[in-house]
């Protein structure tokens, strides 16, 4: 789990049944101490939250946790954001 | 979950019964926001949606997805590409 | 599984239901030898140990292990501490 | 899932009894581009491929994938052979 | 799965009930070809080999196996010691 900013929305042209109706986020990692980014950039989908570009994020990178948070068991999801930090 | 691109197809001499009709593709992440490659190829499996060698695809890089994606809870697969980015 | 430090608190303005009652803390891991920080900090939640700011714990980042210590199925969280190093 | 050298063998003194009958094999990923290795060496088991030293081999780095191969729902293995690439 | 050196145990003042009787041992992956250390020292449980300081022994990351082997569908260890290379 970790905590990132959120800096841009994908839109795909093609894409699978289960995922029409998520909306998909580019994250990237920041250091909690100083905001500043690190690491890499990550696709992650919204999980209910509202979130959208600038908002800081909670990200957890696991498909069991994503499954449940969109309650559908068939999501082909692994990344999803399930909170915003002030 | 990551953005990636297709740089090769991948063909095996000897693979396991379940990856018979599955399409190997190399896949390289890369950065979304100036399309720079970043970090290690990947191989993943094609789910469906009919990616081929320079298409930008999202990919999710989880079992149980890979396996909810394809169909078939016996596939030993991790990586799938589950869309293609315009 | 690893060893780290707490480093931080984290409060969301708004987080999955499923959160709510958990404490969020950031967790910098550590070289046991040295007890100098290495790699990326990361975002866990306390599983009923009372771990706080300045602990050297134990953590475990993997959802089956969060969930089964949490007693909570639906729990969307990966990262767990669940012990305290002396 | 990664394409890899096959670069060695190791025998174990002592194993779980779960892992007796199965080849442990160390493997070094490859760039597939120039087949130059890349990242750090795994240890992986041969899923019934008939993988040895000096091939060019696809794995499955997932526990899920690994014990579908091997047929066997108690197998302690993450990282599985599962082709040849010629 | 790598190949790593016991450096060390872990004493925890608290933890978990599941991992009361478990011992806990800090590993160093080293590179099998020269037996260098390589990557990051990592917390893993032993899975009932008998490992202790100064053995070279199999690792296994990943929470389905570590169940698996320790026989405990409850136990929250994602990291565990299947064997000893001689």
């Amino acid at each position: 789990m970790f905590i990132g900013k959120v800096i841009g929305n994908v839109w795909a042209t093609q894409k699978h049944a289960q995922l029409q109706n998520l909306k998909l986020l580019l994250v990237k990692p920041i250091s909690p101490n100083d905001a500043k980014f690190s690491g890499v950039t990550t696709l992650a989908v919204d999980g209910n939250i509202g979130a959208g570009v600038g908002d800081t994020v909670l990200v957890v990178d696991e498909g069991g946790s994503a499954r449940k948070i969109l309650n559908n068991p068939k999501a082909p999801v692994r990344t999803i954001i399930c909170g915003i930090v002030d």
